[in-house]
């Protein structure tokens, strides 16, 4: 079971939020199937673009109630995404006073040094590459949620 | 093996730079003993305290020569340093346009939230407690130097 570092008593009843911005249902659909056997113990958040993203961290149209639709923890973005891009969606969130402090990984089929390079550049605090082998993804989300969130602290919520 | 995740062919040849900024020889050597086993092939820096990190960065006083003081792929800093703190070697270094898209992961012995929350806010990438239990300190390194750094694309090395 993947435990949370967060050591905010508030968090430890209710799961941390991850923030899954994707517009690929493939994609999704196949990080959940490699998520699934690693009893994955956050409160996975699917959205498939970068205005509905913005909308959902601002708490606008649909999403409001925070109870419903808690701030994450942290945030997995696809960079090509329809509408607002990826690096867009970045550069408003880290310019952001009070998201900025939310950690971005970056989570891209492109493995191109300019894209990578950008991405750390606007404030992204990993990047991921989306292998197309599956054995390499299934690596890379491993690493990531059951070693990786295991020992890094997060961030405390910002205040609503 | 640790493998670079970097895919700039002279970083193939030369291993990447690490610099890690300790003021504690005590914990510098602690690190050292629990990353000997684990074929570290990263080049290592390991630099006192904040002023001289910042004159290492900007190649200032005896670090001029970038043959010799190869500007990091990320740097590891400590927040608790004599002279310049740690905080402050992150604002200095996240407000530099050229220096920015280096990742800064914080390794401290504090885990309050508000120190997490204010190095997130500053535009860390990352923080790590420095845990007493030599067991802990072991699975942090190995996560971040054995698991994280083997999928985490790293950005290119800003031209000097």
């Amino acid at each position: 079971m993947i435990q949370s570092s967060i050591p905010n008593s508030s968090e430890a009843i209710r799961p941390p939020t991850v923030l899954f911005i994707e517009d690929s249902d493939e994609d999704f659909s196949a990080f959940m199937r490699l998520l699934a056997p690693m009893g994955f113990s956050y409160h996975l958040r699917h959205l498939w673009d970068g205005d509905e993203a913005l909308d959902y961290l601002y708490g606008r149209g649909g999403y409001g109630d925070r109870d419903q639709n808690p701030l994450p923890s942290l945030v997995l973005l696809d960079l090509n995404l329809p509408g607002l891009d990826g690096r867009e969606v970045l550069r408003i969130l880290k310019e952001d006073i009070k998201l900025r402090r939310i950690p971005i990984t970056i989570l891209s089929t492109s493995s191109n040094p300019n894209d990578v390079d950008d991405c750390y550049q606007l404030g992204a605090s990993g990047y991921l590459v989306k292998s197309m082998r599956l054995d390499r993804l299934r690596q890379t989300l491993e690493t990531y949620f059951q070693y990786w969130l295991t020992v890094v602290r997060l961030p405390t919520l910002p205040e609503s």
